[in-house]
């Protein structure tokens, strides 16, 4: 017998994934689309809380919309808390598990230990953080950087949405007063140290043919946006001469932009959304608008690269008779994960490898503020962000198991009960 | 006096054109976006439905959403009429002339006609054609071509836009039966001659010191869709090397078609809407769809100009590891007007020149089955399908006044009364 009053039978990874396999597919795109606050997304928060509760956890949204589950085994006030969780939005069409895996792992490593029959000594608290991918509002890990102040509140309430919503707006609409938005140093002070379960989002866990590896860092990474100013005219009656077509500045700049990250070893520079405006079959366009995710796990060569980028998309939007304008829209330097927790985790784990990632992470913001790890889960495919990510079965009860066992050792001097 | 019972005050294309100014802007892109049987051009079609019958006119909409407005100055069967008109739907962020200038510009010529006492030998009608422009489900002239049977009605019930919704839906959703679209032998055996009066949307007005041209032919057009596939994945963790971008294949695709379309003496080729899919912005792209709008006065060199982009197209897919899909969305061969009527048209307005179009019209399909004719007029900044379109008031009641004075004579024998 245990002490639990909540014991759950044990759940399965597999088996929560299941439960919201239905929930936010693409059929136009395929795979899943669940930007935050669609209902899509909403209705995995709903889920996550509902789950939550059945294991007695105490679950609130705090003020940033991020969602803590408590499990609370001591008196007093929360703190030193051990976190994990991850995040439920996804990119447009994105793969079933980025997120969601972390989410469901989390859930299961609880019921693992309640029946292992450990009782934590520290609390320990599951977030779901919003808007990671910044699909919705362009800011990625949206959620986290509010918590932890990286992000302006008054920049954050102006963001809009592709339709033009503002996150202000949107927020409010979902129960959130955006008013309140921002740095939450209450909450912060509650937390000894994160760590996030992710499917892996290449290959390394394949090629070493092992099923969990423990993060070391994060490339660093940004999102430029680049916008080429034309001169919108009718497709039939404007002579080629006569042209000054953002469309044709947009193309040479893209292949610019990936000759420039070629020259850069370890670099990744990307355009995979890009609009032209008006956007009609018959119509010259007079402005196209393009996002730019540039990655070097060296933060001066990223800097040299995107300027490189920029000064390259002047030169070229000037052959065409367009003007160019350039701004950042987020930047995340290389974050190198605390190394005393990795240590931790290694003896804790030792099979596993250690890796780096080239995906940004909310655990990544987090590392400037709490001690914070990573656990990648194989990913067979080494395809992520796209419908053909996949875990194995066996791979995602492998990565709770391994979870729990970290959770088990830094929820410190765990004693089993029973 | 005059025999007309309904004789209203004559009206004036900038007084039209002011009371429709508000119905349809777009904040987002700037100008007009009246897709078919939006909001928009639902509020402009009740808008010209209420004007017409003002004016005492006879008005129906036909089983291809074509709206007629007949002046019935005879008895018996409607046969040999006169008609007019143009279209009220825009391209996404198009020009305000675009269409509805021939439509006030045919409410203002009645008006004209009736105040002179004109008292036509033949039935008048306005007609308004839906889906000029093409621009929600894809295909140009969609009403036209309905009614003279050059497209396939199970074709065109199945035709999306960019929701996913079927013309079918759409067209059963605002009233229209979609089980009887299609080739419509009755009212075109009504038809004696159609004039159709725009927006130049060149700069030849300009360079001849005119208000108004009489069209003499319409550049061959046609629409097709290329689709890049190649493979969605991260685009932090994917190596450069490892990736199948279909937006690098895209872009030397669209550099290739304007070199291709540069080396064709007076062809235009461009690419106006272009849509990676998924469209993150943290998402190498898995396919992007791009349309390709190509003119030529010779259809075999638009064909030869087409071959040459599809073939390049595949080469350069080849190169990046990609696959490219093409076909035609919709074709339309050079238009030569009806000499006779043209020579007609110039005697009626000795000062007006002759002038040449590449932008498509209605005109161009009704062709083929009556004696058609243009009327253009000046547009100040030369530039249209954007928000710079312009016509100058007095330009647009002198055009107003020429097409009068052709319906005047066209309507044969027509005698003064009063």
């Amino acid at each position: 017998m245990t002490s639990s009053a909540t014991k759950p039978a044990t759940g399965t990874v597999t088996g929560l994934m299941r439960d919201i396999s239905g929930v936010g597919t693409d059929t136009r795109r395929g795979g899943y689309s669940r930007p935050v606050f669609s209902n899509a997304e909403t209705e995995l928060r709903s889920w996550f809380i509902e789950q939550a509760g059945r294991r007695g956890l105490d679950v609130m949204t705090d003020q940033n919309g991020i969602i803590w589950a408590w499990w609370d085994t001591t008196t007093g006030t929360r703190k030193d808390a051990v976190v994990t969780g991850s995040h439920l939005d996804s990119v447009p069409g994105g793969g079933e598990y980025d997120g969601p895996l972390g989410v469901a792992s989390a859930l299961v490593a609880v019921d693992i230990l309640k029946n292992r029959g450990v009782r934590p000594r520290k609390p320990l608290a599951i977030a779901i953080f919003p808007e990671e991918e910044g699909s919705r509002f362009g800011v990625a890990c949206l959620g986290s950087r509010l918590l932890t102040g990286a992000l302006d509140p008054n920049k954050a309430r102006k963001l809009k949405d592709a339709d033009g919503n503002t996150y202000a707006d949107v927020a409010a609409a979902n129960g959130q007063d955006p008013r309140f938005i921002g740095a939450d140093h209450k909450t912060l002070q509650q937390l000894g140290m994160f760590v996030e379960l992710h499917v892996e989002q290449g290959r390394g866990l394949i090629d070493l043919r092992q099923p969990v590896a423990i993060g070391s860092s994060i490339l660093g990474h940004g999102r430029w946006k680049l916008t080429v100013s034309g001169q919108g005219n009718h497709a039939g009656t404007t002579l080629m001469k006569d042209r000054k077509d953002p469309m044709i500045a947009a193309a040479k700049i893209m292949i610019g932009i990936r000759d420039t990250a070629r020259n850069y070893k370890d670099a990744r520079a990307t355009v995979g959304r890009l609009q032209p405006v008006p956007g009609g079959t018959n119509v010259i366009a007079s402005r196209v608008d393009m996002w730019i995710d540039v990655r070097h796990p060296r933060d001066e060569i990223t800097a040299a690269l995107v300027e490189s980028i920029h000064l390259n998309a002047q030169v070229i939007a000037a052959e065409e008779n367009c003007a160019v304008t350039f701004g950042v829209e987020s930047l995340s330097p290389t974050v190198h994960f605390d190394t005393g927790l990795r240590d931790r985790l290694r003896t804790l784990l030792p099979a596993a490898p250690v890796l780096a990632t080239g995906a940004g992470h909310d655990a990544g913001v987090l590392a400037g503020h709490i001690p914070t790890a990573m656990l990648f889960v194989r990913n067979p495919t080494g395809i992520s962000h796209s419908p053909e990510e996949l875990v194995d079965d066996a791979d995602a009860e492998a990565g709770a198991q391994a979870l729990a066992d970290i959770l088990a050792g830094l929820l410190g001097e765990a004693r089993k009960i029973g």
